[in-house]
């Protein structure tokens, strides 16, 4: 019995070993690149070999690690938000943008422009604290729907980027997300979603307030932003926050651009890594004319950079992790 | 042999684990509650014990970790950049402040205040990039030395804080700097100083800018200051950057007082630690009156909250990394 038991270890071991860390991953040039550049900073005779505490991986969300149509789904839960607040005390609801949010008129918010946008955002996401807040994103992720699918919108992360991340991980990598979205929203769902803990999400983010008028100090979301995690910001808020260039990034449209960019420009062995829609069967079908996660720039310019672009339609398996 | 070996080994390892992990502090009660206090929390049996994701410790630099007087290091160095500056350059010395300041006039400058400061700064800590800052830095810690002890300035770290630092990363705590400082100033000594990586040092910064001009992105320091990182300041941007509470946090000065309580004031086993300088002889003492480093709110209040008050002279064997 021992004896066999320890034919079956020395049988696993190697077996563990050899398994595919990508398995969402169809037989695919973009699979094989990136395995390969993951291999050749890992083994320490290649001179691309890049020590762990420099092994830094970078990460947009909305569209990259999570769908984000038919629009950005902070903004379903700040309409939600809003609805649920207003149920409660309608008075709230001071102005006809608000009014149209509370109702789920998306249109009136879109043609509205950013200056509605940051009404909804003021109103759903401020004059609370961080943990009330995080408490309400919580509650929402348990109990919203996505229209399309059906499934809790935490459970419309990308299978294949789900297993990218664990991969690097399991190869010394630290994988962060930088992301257009809000950090204090993000936080609430990236440790379980990811594996990425709050310290490794880096967001747009309202200003906060450090307040003590009741005798224990809280910290407040105060009205506004303070900073947007996009296009050149990313690079920004990565050195300031980091102070470390990455040498892998992924994006999916022109606000990953200059993330993109900027972590492949670095010195020794770089990826950069597109994800393109191009799955209107089982996800969505956008680029270049999209309101929503517009790709120019990088369809454009990624491929001569060197820079990955995968094919959703064919290069993953899966879409979701909530649904095979 | 072996056998010789075999006994020095199992002698030996008790030994290693006994050590004493704070030998540059004395026999004193601030010793034994940090002691008793990463016990407890480390301590799987223990009520207190705490996970160690969220063993986090924060520590102010000026004042806490290295000396502040007679005025901060950074500002020394600014001065001294901007004299070397205006040596290739003369007419960068725009205004009588920058005039003095390049000579090294500290009165002229103390007088002026804020805006003084600010235009010192901007003249000597701006319109680079980073990496070229940072090499001003590098070059500076190499050939500057303090006026009265003739030390490098990173070697006028406090060895009994290293030692903590040290002594609360083996004992699976992360450890991070949150000070007034200048971040990118700080980044280039704190890991080799005391084994805090770049990720984990926050500090006031300049706002940066993303330029791409010559074909290579580049992150550029731009003029003015975009966040103090003071009072109100540290528990925002570690609530902003890390997402998380810290279990323990020490400090110096009132400019600290707002971490402490914060971290303090979180649920669980918790520890603020002041150092309160006692030692005119082996350093310096001030503390209520001083215009650097001062510190009342922390000697009112911090003993009923339960803070460990350091005196240096009674509880440190030794102040310097760089002298016996």
């Amino acid at each position: 019995m021992k004896a066999a038991l320890f034919a079956t270890a020395v049988f696993m071991a190697p077996c563990i070993t050899l398994a595919d860390p990508l398995p969402s991953w169809g037989t695919s040039q973009s699979k094989d690149r990136i395995v390969a550049f993951v291999d050749a900073v890992t083994d320490p005779d290649n001179p691309d070999y890049v020590t762990p505490s420099d092994r830094i991986a970078v990460f947009d969300n909305d569209g990259t690690l999570w769908a984000e149509q038919p629009v950005y789904f902070q903004l379903t839960f700040a309409m939600d938000r809003l609805a649920e607040l207003a149920a409660a005390n309608p008075s709230i609801l001071t102005s006809p943008t608000l009014e149209a949010a509370a109702k789920g008129e998306l249109q009136t918010i879109a043609e509205g422009g950013h200056e509605a946008l940051i009404e909804v955002l003021n109103a759903s996401h401020s004059g609370i604290s961080v943990e009330e807040f995080q408490a309400s994103v919580t509650k929402w992720l348990d109990t919203a729907r996505h229209p399309d699918t059906g499934l809790p919108y935490d459970q419309m992360t990308y299978q294949p980027m789900v297993e990218l991340l664990r991969y690097l991980r399991d190869e010394g990598f630290r994988t962060y997300i930088v992301s257009g979205g809000g950090l204090h929203f993000m936080r609430v769902f990236a440790e379980d979603a990811y594996g990425v803990p709050p310290e490794q999400v880096l967001g747009t983010y309202t200003g906060t307030t450090y307040e003590t008028a009741d005798g224990t100090p809280t910290i407040i979301k105060a009205p506004g932003i303070a900073f947007v995690d996009d296009k050149e910001g990313k690079p920004i808020n990565i050195e300031r926050t980091l102070g470390r260039r990455p040498i892998l990034a992924g994006g999916n449209s022109d606000g990953d651009f200059a993330m993109l960019e900027w972590t492949t420009a670095g010195h020794g062995p770089r990826l950069g890594i597109l994800i393109h829609h191009t799955d209107a069967e089982r996800e969505w079908a956008y680029d270049r004319e999209s309101p929503i996660g517009k790709l120019v720039d990088g369809l454009n310019k990624g491929p001569d950079m060197g820079w990955v672009i995968v094919d959703m339609a064919q290069d993953w398996n899966r879409i979701y992790t909530g649904s095979e």
